[in-house]
């Protein structure tokens, strides 16, 4: 128990993940096993300690109720309206992350029944504001993947230029001409080829490529801007 | 008195507040009248009521503090580091704000003994962590103004195009190019020919121009893309 001189909002944090697969941009949602909203789908996240950080709670939050580690993770923003939570003042911190589909494998914990990938543009009724979070998540992922190389945490390691390509075009939903696309992604001087090439492909196999963070490091320094 | 199951952080807000004059680019500060840190500069902010939004409280403890209203306000980040007040633990919900340095006085008031002006490359040393917040709104600003027209909050409402260079110059901290900046920024067509001139100035007077948020917002949603 723990008494103040004046009532507090209550501290939560709450994930937007990003995944990126065939079928398009995914969002990794839980659902609820407790009260409020129990059965519903809704963002993983749940209370601060109050002696842990802001990104230590997400953190925590995503590997409990997910099963998720290591991830690519940044704040987002407050959202801190009056009656977002039906029982008391909570101000919600909202992070977003982004996460290699190929690479992790999402299980549900504590207190979710249940986690799966929903199609961004498709996503289910959302628990609180959950929704509103959401299409603030995709605004800035779509304004920040053409100014720096966020979307590389999308991809395997090891991506063709083609795949590369379908990245952009499902974030910023709208198609790119594949010979301008080249052209201006090679030019930027940031991906490696590597001495790959796809495997288990019918058509004619295409190069490997890698991201190449510290050239990308020193174009920044240099004044460099990514821009697709 | 209120009582809860866990422990609860405390949440507060802090505002950087910038302003331009012929000296360059300012932060308002106040001078701390209590304890921690009295005596220190630190940014105007305090505690979120229960009942308030975050944006409502940051409005009321820039009132209170300093006299100013009705200024463009924009959340910045929410800092949450353990040990960032030597209290208790503090997280507060950062927001910057621009105003027009001629359209306002600053004045002091409530928890504030003093409020006042500081060029922002020359800050003196201020409370909690507040030297941190104040570098991270600087470089958002310094992001955002290339992409979308905030820079013409700091400026009267009429304006010479050297002027609008000026406020690019000295928030981008870089020289440009007068005629290719006055070819760029009249060919974004957001700026609208008022049929005002300068007054009492001893060179060829110039003609004042204002911001068309019309014609940006029409751009926006064309697709326009803002960068300077």
């Amino acid at each position: 128990m723990a008494t103040y001189a004046h009532p507090r909002a209550a501290l939560t944090v709450d994930c937007v993940v990003f995944g990126l697969d065939d079928g398009g941009l995914k969002v990794l949602l839980i659902e609820r096993a407790l009260d409020p909203f129990i059965g519903s789908w809704a963002l993983p996240g749940g209370f601060v300690r109050v002696d842990e950080t802001l990104e230590a709670a997400a953190r925590r939050e995503l590997a409990e109720e997910t099963g998720l580690s290591q991830v690519f993770l940044e704040q987002l923003y407050t959202f801190g309206a009056l009656d977002r939570d039906p029982r008391e003042r909570v101000v919600t911190v909202a992070y977003y992350a982004l996460v290699r589909l190929a690479d992790h494998r999402v299980q549900a914990a504590t207190d979710a029944r249940n986690a799966a990938w929903f199609a961004v543009d498709d996503l289910p009724r959302l628990a609180f504001d959950h929704a509103a979070i959401s299409e603030q998540a995709l605004r800035r992922l779509q304004a920040k993947v053409r100014y720096q190389p966020l979307g590389f945490e999308l991809l395997p390691t090891r991506f063709t230029l083609s795949q590369l390509q379908r990245l952009y075009e499902t974030v910023l939903e709208r198609d790119l001409d594949k010979r301008n696309f080249r052209k201006k992604v090679l030019s930027l001087g940031i991906l490696a080829e590597t001495d790959e090439i796809e495997q288990d492909v019918a058509h004619r196999a295409a190069r490997l490529y890698r991201f190449d963070e510290r050239a990308y490091r020193q174009q920044v320094r240099d004044g460099f801007n990514f821009e697709i």
